[in-house]
């Protein structure tokens, strides 16, 4: 993919349906060769495409174009697309294809990806792909399947190129020669004491610019961490993020070395992690996809609306102790709902932050304190610039001053109590071991809410009536 | 770093703390060398640990004694140090230390670090920092400054290992044994052809493990991808996650190989579009960090809460129509935040998905309108089941089954708009060039709160009086 550039704009190219999307046309191409059961055309088109493209292609279908596109394309299939696929589509697949064509594909993948492949699916798949692997494989496979989901173990590959410590470099790159079946991708060997524990690693490039018997332990890279096999995968790819590793050894309970994670796998992690929180944040099952039926997405969804009902009832009954105050003042009833929404969005502003400086290890015990000050006093300094806005909005509009003042008020007291409830609820669900970005906001909007509704018709009631 | 694992639990660990963070006794004692001036304990304490934790140990302290550790350190201060430190607290450190330390300190960095670091710099202390540098340094780095911000030639790192196309692996390997300065971490060899162009890459790996006299050209990756050098960063980062790429090439206007591209650069810029995504959702400035003083962040976020307050305003209006009907039953003003609130969340949920879809381009032209539908059903199944819930409770708290009718009707047309809000009003803005991470929150808030507060009054007006 090569592209001409006639100018050094200002402004870099942005225009993503140019830059890497697949292009509309293709699909277009292809979806006509399903039609017309075409295919020679249809391997034709798909044959250029990457894994993942056909992968992504396929989500966004129907699935009756789907299945026919399957059905068509036949024995073509690689098991790459398979490892790309979204877990929903990907068990659909599976259920389309041909069992020797799946037999094919799976044979072609990395123990890992099959790995990777097999943990979501339902059991009788998984029988049925354990069942067409190669012995060998299958062992390694079952191995990894025990260990814990989400960490290390399932993360890595098991084929890893590691020399003995006093190895010099001619003996490495000999044995190298030597080796039949190397691993597609490695980045560095990882040099080993006689009880196979890492103890350090070389970069293939360092490697390639030695002298032969220059001694592999005086060339090691810098930064070297060791990964427990059962270590969280989301805490590997922090590692990973945090010191630029490109590949880490996995040792076992015995710190023997069984395994290697390579960066790759941590940034498929990270953009995972990240978007669990996006989604948690927003109150959508951290599962949920595109391909999702109506009835799954509904379902995934109706509990998080469910809670926030049960807070918004309990809003209301803040409002009801108030009726009399209303029935006296309707412009009560039209101006609360402005105070809780600026506190709802006050602590939806602290709280996204907080969520994501803990996940990021920004916010510990040594800044906590000074955050949650901060915090507090961007919410008494923006609360009273916004308390001065309406209050005048309040005098002009209702031509009450009294009004004024106690909208005003209101409005400090609520942007204050955002900022508080929006930093400190994701501290202590955190102290507590409950993920922040699941919980934390149902809490916020109830605080702001509540303390909104009371702090205002409560002040109204007094100075007012 | 290793670790004892005495069983295989079922659950990866967790405990974040033990895994990788600084340990606050460190901290601590690094601390108490500052307070007493230890000079020797604190580079003792110090030289263990990675630039990357000693960056947000910087971060995290108060200005004071940030300045007091920078001045006691001093010479032992490490460039690396710098290129991991967020914008505000890098200036402020740039500021404090020594200039010959800093001097010093840039000097060991690579080019593409200088040009990280400069990018965010005022005139004044880029100036200074250009000054130090070796003069072959110093125009490579201009050079780079004259790329696009957030382009790929920011990205990309200057040393490229390239070797001509029709070299054997033997050629190669006495090339870079020859080669004095290859870059620190590299992982593939570029070929080009005579007028350096690239066409195909070779995995150290697969050089080191073929004979001598194999063609380069018959050992290329099957994944090749040339990326333009005013290509815009996120399309990069999107390249290397969806198409799990190791390093590639940049190429200037002429298609002439100009530089590389690694995945760890690729990885962080990944990890800052989804910040920004999140941070942009919320109404929090994407350039926000937790070391912004209070002055900083009020800035931030007060133009997203004055927004806010104008759609409140908005649906505030609405309300006023009907003052009328609230005065007589007031039933109406306790009742009717529960129908926005509702209409907000299941609009974010909608929104987020939509959002998140976009910029991960799972949601295309070819699934467009089956994504709309599916939301706008799940809208109305949702709210048919919130429809019956309300209707109870309408009528079993106020004793009025009307009253129940009105909530039911109210919140189903609610929760429909909602969905094709949440769901349409990013594909539009997205449409038009605008972020929709940016911009649809308050579109959509405005939306269901006007569409709730608008159909549970105005339908209660109708009914009820």
């Amino acid at each position: 993919m090569t592209e001409e550039q006639t100018d050094m704009a200002p402004e870099p190219e942005t225009d993503e349906d140019d830059a890497y999307a697949l292009d509309p046309r293709t699909i277009a191409a292809i979806l006509y060769a399903v039609d017309v059961q075409d295919r020679e055309k249809l391997v034709e088109l798909m044959e250029p495409l990457h894994a993942a493209d056909i992968a992504d292609m396929l989500e966004q279908m129907n699935a009756f174009d789907r299945m026919r596109l399957i059905k068509l394309y036949d024995k073509e299939f690689d098991g790459e697309i398979l490892t790309e696929l979204e877990d929903g589509i990907r068990e659909e697949v599976i259920g389309i294809l041909n069992p020797e064509v799946l037999a094919e594909a799976v044979r072609e993948l990395d123990s890992d990806d099959v790995v990777d492949l097999l943990e979501d699916l339902e059991d009788p798949q998984k029988e049925a792909i354990l069942e067409v692997l190669e012995d060998s494989d299958r062992v390694a496979v079952q191995q990894s399947l025990t260990y814990p989901e989400y960490s290390a173990g399932r993360l890595m590959q098991r084929e890893v190129v590691m020399a003995p410590e006093h190895w010099n470099v001619g003996e490495a790159i000999d044995y190298m020669r030597a080796t039949e079946d190397l691993p597609d991708q490695f980045y560095h060997i990882i040099l080993v004491d006689p009880r196979l524990r890492p103890v350090g690693k070389v970069a293939l490039g360092k490697l390639m610019s030695s002298r032969r018997e220059v001694l592999l332990s005086s060339i090691t890279d810098e930064s070297f961490h060791i990964i427990p096999v059962t270590r969280y995968e989301g805490d590997v790819a922090y590692a990973f993020n945090q010191y630029h590793l490109i590949s880490a050894p996995v040792v076992d309970e015995t710190e023997r070395l069984v395994g290697v994670i390579t960066i790759d796998d941590a940034m498929a992690v990270l953009d995972e992690e990240a978007e669990e929180d996006i989604l948690r944040l927003a109150g959508v099952g951290e599962e949920s996809s595109l391909s999702d039926t109506v009835l799954q997405t509904t379902r995934q969804r109706f509990p998080w609306l469910a809670v926030n009902l049960a807070t918004a009832i309990l809003a209301s009954l803040v409002i009801a102790q108030f009726e009399g105050a209303i029935a006296q003042v309707t412009a009560l009833a039209v101006l609360m709902p402005i105070v809780a929404s600026m506190g709802g969005n006050a602590g939806t502003q602290s709280l996204t932050v907080a969520v994501r400086a803990l996940a990021t290890r920004d916010l510990t015990g040594s800044n906590a304190f000074r955050v949650i000050r901060r915090e507090a006093m961007v919410g008494l300094v923006n609360g009273g610039a916004f308390a001065v806005i309406m209050g005048i909005v309040g005098i002009l509009w209702f031509g009450s001053p009294d009004l004024g003042y106690v909208i005003a008020i209101a409005m400090v007291i609520n942007l204050v109590s955002a900022a508080l409830a929006g930093i400190g609820i994701p501290i202590l669900l955190e102290r507590f071991g409950i993920d922040p970005a699941l919980a934390s906001g149902t809490f916020v909007t109830t605080v702001t809410d509540v303390v909104g509704f009371f702090a205002f018709l409560g002040l109204a009631s007094v100075v007012l009536l």
